[in-house]
């Protein structure tokens, strides 16, 4: 059964298990102190070409964005994101349980924020005399790729970072599938340009090629955020896993190479999808695609393929999601697409 | 060197790297609805004699805390603690983040609650009559063994339950080095006293031979804590991975022969030191030691043995801290003694 | 100048105010065990023909709806509300503060949250599998009337408590304008009804002829919502201030009266301005009355009413907010009136 | 009946009823935005000696403290105070559930932070290397009177101000009595110097002659702190009420008569109890007295004084607390020894 179905299912990349496997036997220093962490945050220090950047190395997702989210905003201040942002939908209100709100927005089909939406929200709160009685936009959330398979242009972000330095927000970037947005051949969005645009971003582990662990990339030094991050349990005792996880994937470019085969491997099953008169809704350059597949197609791919059923329509039909991984190989879209045939 | 310093500076259990190794290649459920993690928990279930168990896998301790707490008490209630409980100094305040106050009492030296002052306490509370104004005892935190080493008899444990019972407390055990104290030869307590004993209680992964993990275990099915591990940040999602770790430790009694190391490496340190005469503040039956060495002795371990230092006395001798684990050897306590002659 | 913008921008009833003088000299039990307290909770417990409700006495309304809601809700659960709910929009967040989201829905034109919507909502919600991922519908907040001056028929909050019923949701009602819906000619709700079908509402005094307080009425005895009421800041030291208020409130009918003498001249006032062919959006049976006016009513009204313009048309027109309250007399309607002709 | 049990079990000194009636009728700007409460604040700027001072003006003292501390401190902070602080104990958790921990002191027989105490709380703090797993100290709560009738000296203030420079703590000085502190003949403690040397301070209006209401002044300009008193529940809807009130209390000295009634009539009865042999424990130059009555002088003053015990003694003597007010008389204190005699 080959398995597109998410990209958090398979244990890591075997250079991060062969790291595990070599540094199991000889005591670390804890918390993140161990020698491991320092490589890893000095390498991605590098990568972001921002020698005075705060790197911390987190276990997961929902906990970075609350734990960051916590850390950056006041208590008065909520945090905007489209409607259909990780936060606002999927966390179980973890934003919500540190105080703050999620103040939604609409977004377009790949579920990004547009400059234009967030000016038009902005212009709006302040020019409704009862602001004060609202929650106070405190920062802009986006995900790059987003859970739609989105990605931000340069330019986009850009301007986004040019509209919260007009209304004092922070920019947070979360970057769970950071790998496959960096790796795919559209955008102009690069590490260096997150490190200069965003207050704090994070380069996701978990979902690119490793066990568990998200990096955050804070643009300039935070005094008390190792606390914080103990605070919302969010400090792993053996933070050299993390550390040496990191490690391996900035070295020699592993983390790049690993994005591109998830993407390599989407775009590669989009042009055959494409080739079959498969619509997309929508169509992305990510490593998460989604097909609207006729009865017939689901049909033929049933016991062969694994992947998530997002939206089944009347005529059987269905939109799904396809997701590939730093594990997808070439050979086994090419079988999916022969099952189709 | 010979490390001492701590019990969570190191890999994991070979049976459960080999575990991860072996299990690198195939994808799993997700969010520890993964066959691996069923198995641990009835494992679990089955060593703790309660098929009613309702058993979770969380990442760290503090994080475990603050996700259980949060859940067991209602908003104005706070949760009783040795004043030298984990919860109440070392965990950056996650409780209070919470919205929960850790309410303190005196211990004895071994850092435990004892049945008489817990009593006490309740007695004197609900005889002031403006205990409304004042945070309401929900629930009753302690370790087993304590952050200083001291271990609960089975008889202690039932009584402090009877109070529970007569104040309608939730009874919370942090195991986070449960191995230690289940292998202890001294104290009477076992896993089934203690899901019959408690009304919550974890069994401690990351400081008894895991990567990470604690496996918690209410006495009572509770219908959402799923949705509050999740808001807490404290749900892995790549869940297998603490699932194929409790797997092992619970096949083939390896949790406990883990603790076995440990503790009987801790003894046959305690014997070693008590034959050349150190005295002990206070001596310990679990994996944790705190002997008082002299000024000489200590220099005598210099270079030789990694150890905290807990006090330094004003005649150059020094409280410290040895801390034995399942991956110490009893050729490293031999030589550390053999430093000291 | 005549005063149509709020009905929370003068002091009390006169009843009120001489009931308050009266008192002013001798010392009363503090924090609510005073006799006013205790009468006026008898007497809302007889109008709302419970005797087994829990009354407590409160300040403002933000501060009721936050300290109800964080009372009865769990960690994971949030409260659902129309996304026009005040709770939704202009308490700064203080719902969220408490660590519960606002889940908002669509609502009428009136504000009011439709049986059939909640029942959408919540079907949609259990039918998601990632609902776990999500946070739990735990209450439903309505208004009544609403924010835009809408009022529930029976039968819908009939419908709403059986749906909260079937979902195990609690129903909560804010009741800051009570006086104005149980006065208005229009809907057949009634203090017992509310007190059978809501878990906890409120009648509201600050806006209904009181300087201040809002009277929870709990379905069920709640052991410590005393407690919950300090902490949440929401307990008046002097809360026989809230008692004597209340008592005078609902002796010989001075609530309802005061109820309807601001319905009367709302009515009165939309009465008069559909003469005049004025159009409302909406149109209200409540205290708030919503006219389209003319660039040229508008100049007509200048320095004569005060009231709140809600949305500037490009016409020179303007959907306006005029509100009377226990305060207003016919003869200011009157005035407003002749002053359009 | 006496009543000497505590100072906010009575209305409203005659000045504020007066000035309550008088603007019963008209309406007035809402949520603080009234010309009462603008003057109130002006006066309070002057009284203070500080034109950038930044006043809001809050219910009672509870959510004053909470509204606040959550304000000024940041999530990792937690507050210092003594272990017999208001906020310690008699709040329900209040500052707890806005996710801060108070973290608790020794103080002196008068419940008064000592400046060595908190220099050697600090200075221990850091030097454990362990600290950022701890919560930091982020601001020093102090009351003036204290809870058991403590005065702080000018020096003292001085001294802890400067100890919070040292250690970037801010400083808030709880002043639910202060009218009786000012009026006390003891201590050289100022509104001025309140002004200079908090960060934020509260002058009471409770038990100082007020229906209800605190003014906070803070130091310096807050941006936000309007919003996040709507959001802990502590903004008022009628804020002219505590306008008015305030601006009455500021106007011909009234504030400091009103201390100076209870203050002398504290002292007065202090003098006679003296001369009786009483002693005290301890002795209080504040509103508040605490002597030891023998079981005959309770049994003296039983059907004639009401005061609180605090403390029965075995041999039937107890310690109690008489608390006069602005409402005493020196009749009344008369009569009281008198009794004794």
């Amino acid at each position: 059964m080959i398995d597109l179905s998410c990209d958090y299912n398979i244990g890591c990349a075997p250079e991060l298990l062969a790291a595990l496997s070599a540094a199991n036997d000889a005591p670390q220093a804890t918390y993140g102190f161990d020698g491991f962490s320092a490589r890893a945050k000095d390498k991605i220090r590098a990568a972001a070409e921002n020698p005075g950047a705060d790197v911390y190395l987190l276990v997961g997702g929902t906990q970075t964005n609350a734990a960051v989210l916590a850390a950056i905003l006041r208590p008065w201040e909520g945090v905007l994101a489209a409607a259909s942002g990780h936060i606002a939908v999927h966390e179980s209100g973890a934003v919500e349980a540190t105080g703050h709100k999620v103040l939604t927005l609409g977004a377009d089909e790949y579920g990004r924020l547009s400059p234009a939406a967030l000016r038009a929200y902005l212009r709006g709160f302040y020019a409704d005399p009862t602001y004060p009685h609202m929650v106070r936009p405190g920062a802009v959330y986006i995900s790059h790729p987003t859970e739609l398979g989105g990605l931000y242009t340069a330019a986009a972000l850009r301007e986004l970072r040019a509209i919260c330095d007009e209304y004092s927000l922070r920019l947070f970037l979360d970057g769970a599938r950071l790998a496959y947005a960096l790796a795919s051949p559209g955008p102009d969005v690069t590490l260096p340009l997150l490190g200069r645009l965003c207050d704090v971003f994070y380069i996701g582990g978990t979902k690119c090629g490793a066990l568990c662990g998200e990096a955050v990339v804070f643009r300039e030094k935070q005094p008390c955020f190792f606390s914080a991050q103990k605070q919302r349990g969010a400090l792993m005792a053996k933070g050299f896993l993390l550390g040496l996880q990191f490690d391996a994937l900035f070295t020699d470019g592993l983390y790049l190479r690993l994005g591109r085969q998830g993407v390599d491997c989407a775009l590669r099953l989009r042009e055959g999808l494409r080739a079959l008169g498969v619509p997309f809704a929508p169509e992305s350059a990510s490593n998460q695609q989604f097909p609207v597949l006729t009865a017939e197609q689901l049909e033929k791919l049933r016991e062969k393929v694994r992947f998530e059923i997002w939206e089944r329509r009347a005529d059987g039909s269905a939109l799904v999601r396809m997701c590939s991984s730093w594990h997808t190989t070439a050979a086994e879209i090419d079988a999916v697409l022969a099952a189709l045939k």
